[in-house]
């Protein structure tokens, strides 16, 4: 096999010879050129939807490469990638397992500094599957390139229009641009988590699908968006971490700039048999990852679910200082159920200020309570709900609020959304809500998300995203109080 | 006050002398005539609202009370009920609280077996409203006659038209007909409940705001509810348990013939002292409310959202005979989650028998997981799907199923749903299924849930579901163990 000679060659004077191997990721996000290896002109077929994808989407060249065709989708098509005239940063490889290293070979030889892998059937599968990974990382350590992958739906980045995930958009709608970094070891949930947060819409920088992560792994994707101005949240699927020590050393400096939220599957037994067999990977024990975890400064994700909840908190709010807590809304059951909530989750139900009680005292009628939780009840309407908000959000012990609003009472005018909208802009306190319901109140949260103030189904998860936000700033507090 | 004079009458010939006191709470549900007391004809009312839902809805007479009118929504108007010429089962009492005790007491000489009070403004607010609520009471015990409330919503029953709640339909939708009774403590959550389980398609035989519950409590409605046949499922959002050793008796009883769900609030400190205020409550030590349901059988819900999983689990799916779990999709990631949930809950992975994992591994290729979880891949299609469901349903060592589509694959057609709701039809064991994503995700697993598979947006919600429901058939073998 040519592949396997050419590997022991000993000249080192690789096209990429000298450049960093961090700095060579900068070409997966931001490529200017784009190879498409395995390109296909049958629609359905994986090879023919990601130069489909890219065609519509990618603002830079891109070349398909097919030895069988001459065009595809109006662009020419190249026997080979060393066939290319211009220069390639980016390549795409799209065929069955067992040709893959030779063409990550051809890779080396162009200088291309970027490699997606997107079969499967490596090292998941057993042990000829994984002779095949170490061939590839061998070219990638000779030539100087970097993979992703395999066994990985590579990656969508809204801005530069890198779109390597092969998804129908039927099935899964593109998220827009945003500051979320979203990075998935499983392919399926990477396609799910997409579509799911487009439809939240949480704007992301880029998703990106790891599969097998035979070079490029969690560590170097985090150390990665650390120091990526269009990244401010960082968040991962995983089911294990390759290199413990450095992941622990990078997690906790990005931490200090950014906040990183790890849902770990593959935490019981059974769950840990379960993701050997879809990534190949060894989960470990999950008591050595809560603390690896813990030192690093990482938000550990319950659920999915609990990852998105979080998300939108950190994407939509500003930090909180504290962990002094106000609830103002117009259902008793709420305000009890929130008080439950915030001291189940390490939270303080704030004391307000005398000042506050005294103005909430004149402003209020004497059914509705004044005392933290705020019940402004069923004859609670827009205006009552503005001052209260105003009220809270001024108070100096107050350090975050949890605002609920049940739309089944009568009063209630709808516009209280753009009235509640403007007041909370005003203050640099997150605010989080939620309105249980059905229809008409899905609707209105909507309306309260696409203003910036995330709503949640039930109160207990704001106030868990919350809690998560102000576990985040006191860890990270620690790390720079340790550096002093 | 005449009020107070006329229940030191001693003579005991008042009309409902002799029923027994639970036959009573029938006239609830299904009243053969209501009447309004306090019916108003001005839109936007309350005392309007009620009759105008009534009037929509309820199927026997309704009598209008208002002294100052002839009239209301073409309605003859009495000006006391003691001048409605017919029987009236029901009254339902809409006028400021220090006006109650005496038309209650009319109420009685009416001979009126049920009233539902709407207004607040009682026990919750201190000592003059709570020796409202003691002469409203009296009246009550003198006349036999029950009470639900004060400061409640009262009572829909799609099927009998009884429809208090006031709240205007745009913002709440009302639920189908169905199984399942839902009682609550707050009114705002009645609507917002209400609301809910309508958009879900969860049907209902009651919903019940108690308010303060002066009379007619929790165990009340239990009691009764264990015997009606339209009632398969009974859920409670509760602040406080009024009679503890008799809401034990009650609940064991109950939970031999269907399950009861509480989701009970004021669990902390911060959380008792708000509902103190809000419903006038004691809400107790959390432990011992703990004990007690683990003691009576009840299943206790972790929030509204878990309730609401725990009810769609208990109406659409049959009871497992045991914990042994199959997880069956087309997501490596969705396995590996399912398998951490499963143990997590105290539940099982299954094994297959021999004879499964020989069918199994003849039917599909080698790519694919059939140890449990079975992984169909993103090769997965309609027909895998179907044999892979018909293989662990019949499978002796499998006692549910846990389903999981990821929609963002390329090949699976959407008619797996119809294919898979009649396959599921067949075997007598629950599935419950999850499809993580966006819109086209929500979309299909409404399908599903239409279909009778509920469909929950992380599998962990639905391991959660499926939890509660082996726990609730385990602790009803112990009942009857106890018994023999």
């Amino acid at each position: 096999m040519h592949s396997s000679e050419s590997s022991e060659v000993e000249v080192k004077d690789v096209k990429n010879a000298g450049m960093p191997r961090r700095e060579l990721l900068r070409y997966f996000f931001a490529p200017k050129a784009i190879a498409v290896i395995g390109a296909s002109a049958t629609p359905g077929k994986i090879g023919y939807q990601i130069l489909y994808n890219l065609k519509r989407r990618f603002k830079g060249d891109l070349f398909p490469v097919n030895p069988k065709q001459e065009e595809i989708l109006e662009l020419k098509c190249y026997p080979s990638i060393v066939d290319i005239p211009e220069e390639v940063d980016l390549a795409v490889i799209s065929i069955p397992a067992k040709f893959v290293p030779e063409q990550v070979r051809l890779c080396g030889e162009k200088g291309v500094k970027a490699v997606i892998v997107i079969a499967s059937g490596f090292g998941e599968t057993g042990e000829e599957g994984k002779k095949l990974e170490e061939e590839m990382l061998r070219y990638a350590l000779y030539y100087n390139l970097r993979i992703i992958g395999p066994n990985c739906h590579g990656i969508y980045n809204p801005r530069t229009g890198v779109d390597t995930p092969f998804i129908p958009e039927r099935r899964m709608a593109k998220p827009e641009p945003g500051n979320l970094v979203l990075v998935s070891q499983s392919g399926a949930f990477l396609g799910a988590l997409g579509d799911w947060v487009s439809q939240e819409r949480i704007g992301v920088s880029n998703l990106i699908g790891i599969g097998n992560k035979v070079d490029v792994d969690e560590t170097d994707l985090i150390d990665w968006f650390k120091d990526e101005e269009e990244t401010g949240i960082i968040a991962l699927y995983l089911e294990s971490v390759k290199r413990g020590k450095e992941f622990i050393r990078v997690c906790r400096e990005t931490s200090k700039k950014k906040p990183i939220i790890i849902f770990k599957a593959g935490r019981t037994e059974s769950g840990a048999r379960a993701a050997t067999s879809h990534t190949g990977s060894i989960a470990g024990v999950d008591a050595i990852y809560d603390a690896a975890f813990k030192q690093s400064g990482v938000i550990r994700a319950e659920s999915l679910e609990h990852m998105f909840d979080v998300i939108r908190a950190f994407q939509r709010q500003p930090l909180p200082k504290g962990d002094r807590v106000a609830i103002v809304s117009n259902g008793g059951g709420f305000g009890v159920v929130c008080a439950d909530a915030i001291e189940l989750n390490g939270l303080k139900v704030a004391r307000f200020t005398e000042e506050t009680y005294e103005y909430l005292r004149n402003r209020f009628p004497p059914h509705y309570g004044i005392t933290n939780p705020i019940d402004l009840t069923g004859d609670g309407d827009k205006d009552d709900f503005k001052d209260a908000m105003e009220a809270v959000l001024k108070d100096e012990n107050v350090d975050a609020v949890i605002l609920g609003i049940i739309w089944q009472g009568v009063v209630l005018e709808d516009e209280v959304v753009e009235v509640l909208a403007k007041v909370v802009k005003k203050y640099d306190k997150p605010v989080l809500g939620s309105s249980p319901g059905g229809e008409f109140s899905s609707m209105m949260s909507e309306k309260f998300n696409r203003l910036g103030i995330p709503h949640y189904p039930i109160p207990e998860r704001a106030i868990k995203a919350l809690s998560a936000m102000v576990s985040y700033v006191r860890r990270r507090e620690e790390f720079f109080r340790d550096e002093e």
